[in-house]
């Protein structure tokens, strides 16, 4: 009968077409693994570095940054070259615990380049009392080391804050 | 004799060691190769960019991003998500030739990240009339894709020119 042969082609084609989607699915999983493991690596690294921020420990929290002259950090200032620089930046524009306020990071967005090599986008803010919150943007590039992700780049912005209403 | 021997010796270490050295060096070479290629054709974008925003051609200008809703533009406005807002927004703030004035490029610094993934570093210059110059420096991060390479993310800042002497 020719509609029973065009059902059973409309289902086999079905079953093909499922058969492809979950194929698909597995080959999914398997590429998002290995990047989810990093990507929770990196998470790792910037949730210790605000911790280390909201105890006032910048020392730690410049930990996160690549430690080579070769570290690269650009925003408003141009671009500081090198840990130490980077580190000079950071004592000379949050010399106190109240400059430093509390740092929260946010909508952190993750693109892996390749195994090694990730781009990093998300959003700074630190409350300060009274009224001298600050907050921005920042781009983050890390690569892994033996040691572990470390930011090789980075350039942050501040973003001017809505008005209060 | 002894001393003969302890000389072949040294000669002999001698040739291992220039042999290694020129070995070293024709690897270098081979690992600089690819890099070489991509890195003319991605100062070929920014050369391509540069001419076409002092011809007043947006639309070419943009040709260099990625034509993606995943592209990325940050800075002191936040996040800009998607090739078109990329577009509206220099649209928006260069709206005739007196403010987009002449742009420069100037001290590329690349890093690749992968034979498909760069980091370049630059500052930009914008000559306008009457002293209304601007600039700053911006870190791309640029993919190959079949057509070429492209900009997924920009982060721009402006920065406050040292006072003319």
């Amino acid at each position: 009968m020719r509609t029973g042969k065009v059902f059973s082609v409309a289902l086999l084609s079905l079953l093909a077409a499922l058969l492809t989607l979950s194929a698909l699915r597995v080959r999914a999983a398997q590429m998002a693994a290995p990047y989810a493991a990093s990507r929770r690596a990196i998470e790792q690294i910037l949730r210790e570095q605000q911790l280390a921020w909201n105890r006032g420990d910048i020392e730690k929290f410049v930990e996160g940054y690549w430690r080579s002259p070769e570290l690269t950090f650009s925003g408003s200032s141009g671009v500081q070259r090198g840990w130490d620089a980077v580190l000079a930046r950071y004592r000379r524009s949050y010399p106190d615990r109240a400059a430093m306020g509390q740092l929260d990071f946010a909508d952190l967005e993750f693109r892996f380049l390749a195994p090694d090599a990730a781009l990093v986008l998300g959003r700074w803010h630190l409350s300060r009392h009274p009224d001298n919150d600050a907050g921005g943007v920042f781009s983050l590039v890390l690569q892994k080391f033996p040691e572990g992700w470390r930011i090789i780049h980075d350039h942050t912005s501040a973003v001017a804050a809505a008005p209060k209403k």
